[in-house]
């Protein structure tokens, strides 16, 4: 096969900690039973496209993991070959992991709130080492290039994803595989700011719904020769604006 | 660390074939409620048995992915590393594939069915490319090394098997790896009987039980330095003498 290639990413579907409108970013929760139901909405999407993923990458996170296995057990690609990394993880969300957003937004105020979320260099403060959501003595970070990150802005999550994209998703993509991306919010965003050449500015302004395909074609340069598209465009414009509303909820 | 090196072997849950008494091989089945059961308790037992795979092997059959999946995501180890491959799939069983058991046993008595279920190198007659339950058309082994096989005897496991035990699995033994293999009842034997030093004769008493993990503890030569012991060794002893029972099933 040639170019264009063939890139489909995949936000994990709705957690437990969406349900419940907490910060989440390392913090290895589950899909809610909405995320379970929306994965598999997503294997059928791949499905009736006609697209055949060849292999598969995620976090290490367990919502990814489980979207992605949901949505490839649909699309009968259960046994394509997976590679997982860190590098795709969610952003870390610094001191904020496990706070409520809601709390957040009332006890900072919007400005300090929608600098966290959505500011592209200011990342939250810190977690310590010792605080429950904190990732310093998780088993899958041993060994990890570099230190296990205590907060993450969103060029922190650039700058750790890209080399990975560059090492090794390009090349399975020069090599003419279809290949399915299964990741987080942040991680995708960071993505897409590459791939679309999304300004620092702009890109606080850009939403990925979850659990809905997003079909990039690519050159040998990899990149776009025609607008990404949604495999089920509706769906994803009243999910973006789903998420847009998020930390606005009482 | 050091040897001796840490291997598990799982062979999956019980199949919806494995309970309507059909023979399966390659043909994709998934697990049955008694077999996700089992996968959850074989993670339970890693669990408390204190071991942490740090990479998994599968077959790319989706009852070993499956339970593999359901082990790992209870024994808190979904994120570890992949790697899947045909070499570890359940020996094709020709002609037989979909046939069921204790008919062939009626039709074909006794003795041939017994040289079909574990002569170690009379396999049964191949299937027709163009029998519904063949994988001459397969998507998953597009581009395997050689031909996809028509039948095979266990013989025939060990010879594509085995090459890839040297190839990968041992290497990431070496590595200090504590090693998960995910697979089938005749992937398994041939790997044991390989590691035990079982005669061809032999071979053909060796029934390994679904759902149970059986630890290795090898040596730098990837030889056992002592026997091999299943997690829970009561329900071992019992699943072995069930699958010994297969075929006399009325």
């Amino acid at each position: 096969m040639s170019e264009p290639y063939t890139l489909i990413l995949l936000r994990h579907g709705n957690s437990d900690w969406n349900q419940k409108n907490l910060f989440t970013g390392w913090v290895d929760v589950r899909l809610s039973e909405q995320g379970v139901a929306e994965a598999k909405r997503a294997g059928e999407l791949l499905k009736e496209s006609g697209l055949t993923p060849d292999i598969l990458y995620t976090s290490v996170l367990s919502r990814a993991i489980q979207t992605a296995d949901l949505a490839l057990d649909t699309a009968d690609r259960l046994w394509i070959p997976v590679k997982r990394t860190w590098r795709l993880n969610e952003r870390h969300y610094g001191a904020l992991q496990g706070k409520d957003k809601a709390q957040t937004l009332a006890e900072y105020g919007p400005e300090q709130f929608q600098t966290w979320r959505r500011s592209f260099d200011v990342p939250p403060p810190p977690i310590d080492a010792d605080d429950q959501y904190s990732q310093a003595n998780d088993p899958r970070y041993v060994g990890i290039d570099g230190d296990i990150p205590a907060t993450e802005c969103l060029k922190d999550v650039i700058d750790r994803m890209l080399p990975y994209w560059h090492s090794d998703i390009t090349g399975d993509l020069a090599a003419g595989k279809t290949v399915l991306v299964t990741a987080h919010g942040n991680s995708l965003r960071a993505l897409v700011k590459h791939l679309d050449g999304i300004s620092d500015e702009d890109i606080a302004e850009l939403n990925i719904p979850t659990g809905i395909p997003l079909v990039y074609k690519l050159d040998a340069d990899f990149r776009p020769v025609e607008p990404a598209a949604y495999l089920d465009p509706e769906a994803a414009a009243a999910g973006a604006a789903a998420v847009a509303a998020q930390g606005n909820k009482k």
